[in-house]
């Protein structure tokens, strides 16, 4: 069978000598241009520009159908061109008509499904329910919390017009809901039973920004947004660090990216909030992004907008709060952990589709045969709960699926030919370990064998993702004792993780300088006294250092 | 039991004497305010002086926590503000603080949740994938589909300032996706292999609209938008017929709503489309709710955005396509259906709480045998997949709790009072049945007897709630022949049906003189030759003629 086996994408990039030729033709170039600064509200036509000044950067869709041009830069060439490439081709998103807005296309919004198909349960089962508040929100709530409306009025996008008039007054569309969330909630609260009032909205959300890239920065994104309010600060803390937990839990056993759960320095602190609590995923660049973040907002928002309740003894108190958010970012967390020269790099725990099924015959008399045998696979897995999938299309060579799902992420392909179907097995094949060795012959199609067969290595493959990103990240974060050795290590593109306890001014010199900031204070601290990398002073924590997206 | 129960809600009405004196205390001003035709954003001075004319005119919540304030304005006394009242009580939804705005409460979101919980697979088992579309549309793609522009652009809402800056193209924030769906199928379909493209999204839409209703019409309302692409005019047509299908059956099935299904008039065509299929409901108060509809677009939107393929022959041809949406606005259809004086009235597959479990005791040593019994039935119906709730609140009778419930909607209520326990049995009351007629004493706690008991009786009041809605609904339909007959149907407030061939003229004028509008031509049409009711002409079909929401 491996002689059907096309060449595989990245063997194309072996030569050197092509890759000037390869770069001209591949098929970034729309989706580039969502990183441009330019702050023209719609850019239909810098796009007719650019399609019109060759017929090869023409959308996507139309190159995936010429074999020869669906080529994907080497991750190691061009971490981020090889980024763009993958969501071009694999179809995971492509640019909307207005600068920095994005389209999730079926395959990449079915990972945001399983995203929020694992979260919203695990919200219901901490005790919050769903619900939905406006988008428009009036321009003098953002302006009550004086930190969150510094923090946010340079991204805001304003209705200024509805039903062809001028409106009274602006109407933000909403980048996050704090302030019309507290609106309500002053409504609602009204006595310590009502407390704690626990919610959480799935919606999107607009931040103007200047420099967009696809999932991880976009002028408008999904995510869901929490909100609590608690009769003490102690309920409120504890809620947001369970939240905070309940990310971490995702993160390793869902996505298995080991993020690194911590607390932010002030002045990486939402704006808004009394504390940040965050996880840290290390990207394939070694560059970190914020994946997760949970904030104790203490009464800065219930102060600003009235919150109150009276408490047990008759007493009117502010409630302490939370908010907390995962959004369609994680997506773009996903891709950049896992993802290898070869394409997407899917856990079996999020993927759209876990098993690739590819039937493969070359004279007419097998067909029949191969394809019954890869229809009762397929509902035996299906039957199984497993999602799966054949790709029976007469278009193709078995080798061009072989790479085209590849390079899709799916963590198994199944293939069955005419001799295994004599013998009534398939061929097994792992995403993550290429070629021979991750390519098992001789298993049973009954259920009995082929099921927990199935369900093991996508277990493996789930494990082996999170360990292999596990390795990554350890052999990538320094120990450092000085800022010398602080900026050695951002330097060679590492997280820099040392004892910390020097000002805010410090802190910002340092990202100057380094270009890296304080990605958080991290929960699992080492023992022992500590000194300030910076200052020498004692230092109750370390902190850990690196550039981020 | 019976002694422990408090006078009925609805008792408080009875005395027509404190009559307006319940009208003066009842909580709807705050939702009534959505009514105002007032055109400016926000509202929040308004609400402001509203609320300090009267202690009493306060936020919904407060209210509920005083008992004799917890009062709805029959419905056969005026429906509207019954409907109102329900929405506060029930607490479904509030006012948002930008006019005609909605909070989606969280027991009015679990209604949603149950809505897309089964359209969503009902849309992937027809072949549809879910993605997300930017809400973000240049102003110049609305103006592209003539009559798409002449029928949105007085509702729009434009962004003007991003970012700190005025845009050099103003953005529409989408009233429906057509156009900016077309824009991206125009670049994801090249041949008649990419067809038919079948998509699907779940996402907040605004529209200015000038009276506004909670669910009914709201300024900003979620729903589903399903957006196709065919190679024939023939396969977009069986696409638009499955989905007003699948609508038909998710009304009729699944909200007990008996709607009536059929083709739009000209007139009434969504502007952009070929023909518009819709189900049409009668509300308690016999107006029409169009609550869903199913567009053929023909060729519309892919000439005017070059939606071209190649097809089997190698000629260009346009895409034929359709789109189709149920919003919100389908719970404003099931409150207005099946809610009675009491209050809400929910269909058992789409209430949030199916059975409600109130344990009643008077001393303290009957309290925990009563509680241990009341949890081990709740762990009984949940394990049967049965959504149920135990109220085991000690602040309030369980007379109220029958009353609060009741107003609530939820269709079944088990009592499990000391005598029960001893027993093993407990009493189950229905909604949809008052007082001692819907109470049944003496069935067993057992699992065995109690599970298939529940299934059967949440059955039996689902069927109930259809048939006595679909009896409600014939007896308001008049068959007319004549437009004087057409006059006394609707000054009746029955919808009334009969043969049309008009023009368009004539049914504006129909409109203009009786306020009643063709809601659709039935697919369901009498046999035999027909003549026009205003004309006299031979007709083809019968129409109903009713005043709508």
């Amino acid at each position: 069978m491996g002689a059907l086996r096309l060449p595989s994408l990245t063997s194309l990039f072996t030569s050197p000598s092509s890759a000037a030729a390869l770069h001209r033709r591949h098929l970034h170039l729309p989706l580039r241009r969502l990183y441009t600064a330019n702050c023209s509200a719609q850019s239909s036509t810098a796009e007719k520009e650019i399609s019109s000044t060759s017929e090869l950067e023409g959308p996507p869709k139309l190159k995936l159908q010429q074999d020869k041009d669906r080529v994907i830069t080497p991750r190691s060439q061009d971490f981020n061109s090889w980024y763009l490439d993958i969501i071009a081709n694999a179809e995971l998103a492509d640019y909307g008509p207005v600068r920095g807005t994005m389209v999730i296309r079926p395959y990449g919004y079915a990972i945001w499904e399983a995203i929020q198909d694992y979260l919203n349960a695990k919200f219901k089962e901490t005790g919050h329910s769903n619900m939905y508040f406006p988008q428009f929100i009036p321009y003098s709530f953002i302006e009550k919390e004086a930190s969150h409306v510094e923090g946010f009025s340079p991204e805001l996008a304003l209705v200024t017009i509805g039903g062809g008039k001028e409106l009274e007054e602006k109407l933000v569309v909403r980048p996050t809901s704090e302030t019309i969330v507290n609106h309500m909630f002053t409504q609602w609260i009204h006595s310590y039973r009502d407390l704690p009032l626990m919610i959480n909205q799935w919606a999107n959300v607009t931040r103007w920004e200047m420099r967009t890239k696809p999932f991880v920065r976009t002028l408008e994104f999904l995510w869901q947004e929490g909100h609590t309010a608690h009769a003490t600060p102690e309920e409120a803390e504890m809620e947001a660090l369970q939240m905070i937990d309940v990310y971490t839990k995702f993160a390793y056993e869902q996505a298995a990216i080991p993020v690194i759960a911590g607390r932010k320095s002030k002045v990486e602190t939402f704006a808004g909030a009394s504390k940040t609590y965050t996880i840290e995923a290390m990207m394939g660049d070694r560059k970190a992004l914020q994946a997760g973040t949970s904030h104790n907002l203490g009464q800065n928002f219930s102060r600003a907008f009235g919150t109150q309740f009276t408490d047990e003894n008759g007493q009117r108190e502010h409630v302490w709060q939370t908010s907390w958010a995962i959004s369609t970012r994680f997506i773009g967390g996903i891709i950049m952990t896992h993802g290898d020269d070869t394409g997407l790099m899917l856990p079996p725990k999020l993927a759209p589709v876990q098993v690739i099924i590819v039937p493969i015959w070359k004279k007419a008399d097998e067909r029949t045969g191969v394809l019954n045998a890869a229809s009762s696979v397929k509902e035996i897995l299906q039957a199984a709960g497993i999602k799966v999938k054949i790709d029976d299309s007469e278009q193709r060579t078995p080798g061009w699926k072989f790479n085209f799902w590849e390079m899709k992420g799916v963590p198994l392909r199944i293939e069955i030919g005419p001799r295994d179907v004599s013998s009534s097995s398939v061929v097994v094949s792992r995403r993550d370990i290429p070629g021979k060795q991750g390519k098992v012959f001789g298993i049973s199609m009954e259920s009995s064998s082929l099921v927990p067969y199935v369900k093991d290595k996508l277990d493996e493959i789930q494990s082996s993702l999170l360990g292999t990103a596990m390795s990554f990240r350890d052999s990538n974060i320094m120990d450092v004792c000085s800022y010398a050795e602080l900026k050695e290590a951002i330097a060679q593109g590492k997280w820099a993780r040392g004892p910390w306890s020097a000002s805010d001014s410090e802190e910002l010199k340092v990202k100057e300088e380094t270009g890296a900031t304080i990605r958080c204070f991290p929960f699992e601290q080492p023992q022992g006294t500590k000194k300030c990398l910076m200052t020498g002073n004692p230092a109750d924590e370390v902190a850990i250092f690196a550039k981020s997206y």
